[in-house]
């Protein structure tokens, strides 16, 4: 009785939206999880140390509590993961904290005395000042679901508009393993459950990136565009979605001493014993699979298909590998 | 620079989408959050008693643990809320726990021993078994988002599948304070955040009621029409999406001592003491530009308005009234 709802069960069958009313039940077959445990070794692609940022908070009820942050690859954010770079090399967040946890919304680390000009900790020399006009790329060579990333984007097709509906964006997709949303002349990433974003003040501030948040919840897409996002945690989330929530306003801590210290934070390069890792190609067939079995779950749980899946439903499997 | 993401702040105009791409700054306007709080007395809806369900858990680091759950209404679900008033009348969940916590999905409670035969506790009598069939409703009138709920619901127009892109299902809207998606044929409720369902064995068991979960991360809508949504967590959900993840498959907890205990559950009509609630009518004007200022952000702090925002990520506002 208690099975489910059941993450790890699911199946794949890519068939056209069409022909799905027309079953009366749906036919087993394997599920996402599966799809991806059978992916051959050449559609996985290994993350760079250069892209790791290694997050070591101070230990907790169950031992050593260790984040791990991919960061973005270019076009998007550039500007700001830089600034994330010489943030994590001045090893600037040592000794500070996680001082807001807003239910099925974000945590959010940095200086919790950053807005008191008497009490801040000064940032490193050298930060850029990205502008706004960064939050987006122009339309470049994104990948749709349903197409594989090849040359610059086309127009959206009216096909891919039919199929591809988004409340956010005209159309979504993956970016060499990222979600992104676009329209016919730009694209950005997207705040997905996970994702690791830079708060700011109010326009035109974008912020330097030493202030971080990652997303705890229901994907808060209405970010998108508004807000520089840097990477996402590949693993590890589970440590900072399960912080006591703040209670005061938008969930920052009222105390200081509720607030999770922060031990160190280091790039991948610099980082003691981290893992390596490895993310799904999302051009490659196992991802394809993978994402339509994401929309279509035809294992034995499941009796109806749903027939899509929002981009923040179909995240990008990552994995620990041997170093 | 720690100020945002910031669910607070926010705001509203009803523009046109295609309005949208021309402005250069959007115009400032009240926050979802300031609409709800001007909403006029008459456009809330007391929430009945007899639609509580008052889980308390065993006392937390922070004091007492409650969570309060709404009931859905009719048509949707009715067997298995039937089911549900029946377990707590009988007080069947006092000594049980939470025993899976799983991230970015469920926290889920009942009888960690109910797989067991010889351990599991005995369900009361006359429990309804409640057939697939009863996932969905035949299509009624249901409110999409742009329109008021009056009559049964007519054929989706073109204008409504083209403003009401969804990936799960033809459209989706509002009836009586709940989320639901349908198509021309039928309508059921989605599985947002803090939504509450029945966990169920392999098809065609639809489970009893005595097992429930409830989403604590991304809308896993893969689960529409699959699982039996009763209810909603209007209070304390954060008492169960900050629970520790369980390190057994699928979130179960590995040991019985990481179970969080059930101290009672109890309908508003018996609970000793719980608060009254309301929930904002989702046919009222104020509801209507609330949702408006979720789908397009328009404070200060948003640049770039969303032109849309999924089902989910437009929460029906619920406050605390004196009783």
């Amino acid at each position: 009785m208690r099975l489910l709802p059941f993450a790890l069960a699911g199946a794949a069958l890519a068939l056209p939206v069409s022909l799905m009313a027309e079953e009366a039940r749906p036919i087993a077959a394997p599920s996402p999880g599966q799809i991806v445990e059978g992916a051959p070794k050449a559609d996985w692609v290994r993350i760079a140390p250069t892209d790791l940022l290694v997050m070591d908070l101070a230990p907790g009820p169950r031992g050593a509590r260790r984040v791990v942050i991919q960061l973005m690859p270019p076009p998007f954010s550039q500007g700001w993961v830089g600034n994330v770079r010489k943030l994590a090399a001045a090893h600037w967040w040592d000794g500070l904290s996680v001082y807001r946890v807003q239910d099925n919304y974000v945590a959010q680390w940095g200086d919790a005395e950053g807005e008191d000009p008497k009490r801040a900790k000064a940032l490193p020399g050298g930060l850029a000042e990205v502008p706004e006009s960064a939050y987006i790329q122009p339309a470049t060579d994104c990948s749709p679901l349903e197409h594989n990333c090849q040359g610059p984007m086309p127009p959206l097709t009216a096909y891919q508009r039919q199929t591809s509906p988004d409340r956010y964006a005209e159309s979504t997709g993956y970016f060499r393993g990222w979600p992104v949303a676009y329209d016919a002349k730009s694209s950005w990433p997207t705040h997905c459950y996970a994702m690791v974003g830079v708060a700011r003040d109010l326009s035109p501030n974008t912020g330097s990136g030493a202030e971080l948040y990652t997303v705890i919840g229901h994907a808060p897409r209405q970010l998108d565009r508004n807000i520089a996002l840097i990477g996402r945690v590949i693993e590890g989330i589970e440590l900072l979605s399960s912080l006591p929530r703040g209670t005061g306003a938008a969930g920052f801590y009222e105390k200081a001493e509720e607030r999770t210290p922060i031990v160190s934070v280091r790039l991948g390069t610099e980082a003691a014993g981290h893992a390596a890792y490895e993310y799904l190609s999302t051009e490659s067939e196992s991802f394809a699979r993978y994402a339509a079995a994401r929309a279509n779950r035809r294992d034995p749980f499941f009796i109806a298909p749903a027939g899509g899946a929002d981009i923040c439903n179909i995240p990008v499997p990552v994995r620990r590998v041997k170093g």
